[in-house]
């Protein structure tokens, strides 16, 4: 059984068709170019995906991209980096112009149905999926599907609160998971504490441009055994502890699985989140848990986005 | 159509026969007399049930009480103020001593079950329900369903944490609602302010004994203008504000429900919440969000748990 998977970013439309066995079979890419317009963004993603569809049996397609998405799946709110959006029925759009049916779906849900269909959430049920990217998304899996709620947008995990008085991540709220581990936050409160200790080697690395410091940076320095490194990731990662216990408290799902960029960092954050967990989390929630690190890397949108059109149509 | 609702408590056992229209037909009560141990407790309730299940026609029996319950609302584990119960199938016990189906549900929930049915939660499909009592309890309502979560325990919302610096509730968590929220927290943290504020009146009428100052105390204060009690109202209510928002941020469900003691506050508390809301949660959550007050009072209990007869057994 095949699928397409489509991922629109500001940047680039990938396609991919997608066996659900067998994972990605056939991928292109081509430029968004965003600049020109929804009707011209569509167009090219029906001819991507019109040169795809002659080769394979397809039962549907799915696509991820950036924005507020409909409980049923089909609509779109102002996409950020998408300029000339405004509500846009995109899955209809998609079908109109290539006669196959569409679901869309937003990118940290995609995540999601990607580790389920593909990826470490095969083993679970019930998962919640955390993207420590630019920003911090989530997903959350009840019973094999992507729990939505009311109106569609549940799941905004990055703005979940662990300190009130904390700092600001986006304009409205403080002290959010966002604040600390969103890359550029994280980056932030990096810069702070290597200024304070000019003598680490990291001051001497990053002191003429912090500018240029990422996660990576911190990581690389911690496998090689920098302390104030390895402090950095670890106090970040009780923050991310503290979130997890939120959720877990609130859900009652105990398989929490973590990809983006900064979880890269691997055991340097997730063993203090685990720590805090163990210390902080109610007795009677910790049977079962588990925090578990996504590798589908850049493929999981395509993957994801497959998943979702295999989940609606097959 | 008639089912009985039993509210199991460490000092009294209440039973009533409630109407799905009419609410409650005939109420008795008994002491728990919670020392003698479990099976005098259920042969307890067994006779009473037994008396009123002669003069009516029964669907089924619903039950509620303190402690953890399984996802298929039969069994209960470790409740508190009962000694001598471990792991109990009570629904099963129950309908071996009277021969009528049943199933139980922890307290928190079945107050959220009985909004739901009799209460201002008729209105909603969906929403969620905080209990602030000596404790602060939860319940999740998704289309006219408890949710249970993975293993049974989900909506434990007082002990969401909203800064993960602040002070303890139990011996686990730091900072969260219950910490500020739960009586005895609150009553703490206006003994604070007012031991700082020596020429309020309050301070003249609870020095003494500060032990005494409960928070319908202050509510009545600040019903008579007085500025600190207003204070101290308002404060707790803006940290109540934080924890709904972490509640929609992650399950969008927009609809909040407020009962218990502390609740009594009404605006002095929920107004300075909606103020918080209205300036942190993220603008798209904001359409369609509510926060209202349930006043079913003393037989929120006893509705509840026949609305779980109701649910489970029409």
């Amino acid at each position: 059984m095949k699928a397409i998977g489509v991922d629109l970013g500001g940047t680039n439309i990938k396609a991919a068709v997608v066996d659900n066995e067998k994972g990605i079979v056939e991928q292109v890419t081509t430029p968004t170019q965003a600049k020109l317009g929804k009707d011209h963004i569509l167009n090219r993603i029906a001819e991507t995906i019109g040169d795809l569809k002659k080769k394979y049996e397809i039962i549907g397609i799915g696509m991820g991209l950036p924005g507020m998405v409909s409980k049923d799946q089909t609509t779109v709110k102002y996409p950020p980096n998408l300029p000339g959006w405004t509500v846009v029925n995109a899955a209809e759009e998609i079908t109109q112009r290539t006669g196959i049916v569409c679901r869309i779906e937003n990118d940290a849900n995609i995540a999601a149905i990607g580790s389920l269909h593909f990826g470490v959430g095969r083993n679970f049920d019930s998962f919640i999926m955390i993207t420590l990217g630019t920003g911090v998304g989530g997903g959350i899996i009840i019973d094999r599907n992507i729990y939505k709620g009311t109106q569609g947008m549940a799941g905004e995990l990055g703005h979940v609160i662990i300190d009130y008085h904390g700092p600001l991540s986006n304009s409205v709220t403080r002290g959010t998971v966002e604040a600390y581990l969103g890359q550029r936050f994280l980056s932030r409160f990096a810069t702070d504490l290597i200024t304070q200790n000019p003598s680490n080697e990291l001051y001497e690395k990053f002191s003429n441009d912090f500018e240029k410091l990422e996660p990576i940076d911190l990581t690389n320095a911690a496998k090689e055994g920098n302390k104030l490194a390895i402090e950095i990731l670890a106090k970040s990662g009780q923050r991310l502890g503290y979130a997890i216990i939120n959720y877990v408290h609130m859900m009652d799902i105990r398989k929490i699985v973590v990809s983006g960029g900064v979880s890269k960092a691997g055991d340097f954050l997730f063993e203090p989140a685990r720590d805090i967990v163990r210390k902080h989390m109610m007795e009677p929630f910790k049977e079962g848990f588990e925090l578990v690190y996504e590798d589908l890397g850049n493929d999981s949108a395509l993957l994801g986005a497959a998943g979702l059109a295999f989940d609606s149509f097959s």
